[in-house]
């Protein structure tokens, strides 16, 4: 799975951390976008009681949605400049409730096609200073081109 | 697909209610219970920006959540009084970008197993009063036994 | 889910059986194309010792194989004369053991798009007449054009 | 991702080596288990025309076959003597056409709990002694006890 990622837009991480700032989303989850490299994304996400379950736990629709996002901006950073991202389809598998202070969902690009990239995110919780996998993710994005509603 | 589906617990409405009342993450979204009945739930979710993605759709996260909540529910609906009910996986289809007035979440069960119960959510957008489909998502959840911290 | 399903070559059953032919695996399972219509298919499996996994079950490889080519032809029924058909990604959910005398799989497009198709499939088993559910899968397939290796 | 995987029981080896010669499937396809460790399989699957779809590549259903067994196995090594293993659902990602002399299914376990078994398999081809990432694979198997029809 290691193949050489290298990103069409030298500018990639600059386009990135603007089109993550343009997700309302991100900022009503409180979810914040840290490390941004080719073809790889980290998003932390502080746990709090708004994001909850009924359990207490962070809910799914929350982990899957940074999870998610983490996806597609790994598969974005590979993109030209020009073009733009959307899922397609994913699945989570939910391995441990998400409890603790930080949920971490780290993204990264399987394989990345002309018009499919395939990415993988594995979620972790953070409990005193402990990761524990939570989640793990598989999405496929579509690499958008020529609809300018859809850029970015 | 057509099982009769009845509920174990005559109150399953109520049980269902309070437990969805306890989701503080659907009051985030500002998401609603609507229809209950035995395997089968109705989550509305009005569009608002804060659950947009960076083109101004409403982010697969948000359309995750509510299908999978809905088809928590559905599931839930059909359990004993004293158990709880855990999404252990789901995989969701994005058909179109949701985008309108109100996301719709309808969820159903497939297969109500002992401890397995398998859910299908229909997603459809309603822009200018018309449906359109826009995801479909299945999971698969556990019925959780004898444990406290997981119950309702 | 009831989009009027148009196919874009009025000469799709032929087209649909002579590629269903030409995969050699359907032989080796000894599946049978049954049902042709736009845009939905039904494979037919008669159980064999052959196809078990080792509690003698039908395999949920076999099993997935048959609603996997029931949801690709489902696609493919509706494409172009000069399209080839490949499938991207699928999930299943196993909701019983498949045993019995006959696997029935019914593929059907719940969306047909320019580039990609999800559509899903129903699996059941049939044992003294009776049918049991026992599989669903969704999938997402692609329309492929200008690759004279991927035609049909 | 890196528990220590410790199986139940330690002769483990032996076991999945006799479940798996009982799966006349694998046989049909032409399938050998090669690598058994804990909660690592490695299954290989030569190709040939009798495993092949419409455009001569190795049908999705054959390479998930492979994948599941993969990952069916790595779920079982780790279970108690007495257990039957079951899988309850799979998604795989096809991420280039499986051509070659040889598919490679290697699968792991993500976690493993009391009753379900995460794994995940990446399946490559091999071409000209190279090998090529074809699919990546991921299932939730369930330790079946007390029910005598689903041992091993």
């Amino acid at each position: 799975m290691m193949h050489k990622l290298i990103p069409a837009d030298p500018d990639f991480e600059s386009r990135v951390r603007a089109s993550f700032a343009r997700q309302e989303f991100m900022a009503t989850l409180g979810a914040t976008l840290e490390r941004v490299e080719p073809g790889a994304i980290e998003i932390h996400l502080p746990v709090r009681a708004s994001l909850s379950q009924q359990h207490g736990f962070v809910h799914a629709g929350a982990v899957a949605a940074v999870a998610d996002s983490a996806c597609g901006y790994a598969a974005f950073s590979l993109m030209p400049a020009d073009a733009g991202v959307l899922a397609i389809e994913f699945k989570i598998n939910l391995l441990a409730p998400a409890a603790g202070e930080l949920v971490i969902a780290r993204g990264r690009v399987i394989r990345a096609g002309r018009t499919l990239t395939v990415c993988q995110a594995d979620v972790v919780a953070v409990a005193n200073g402990e990761e524990r996998n939570v989640a793990i993710l598989t999405s496929t994005n579509m690499t958008v081109r020529d609809r300018p509603e859809v850029r970015g």
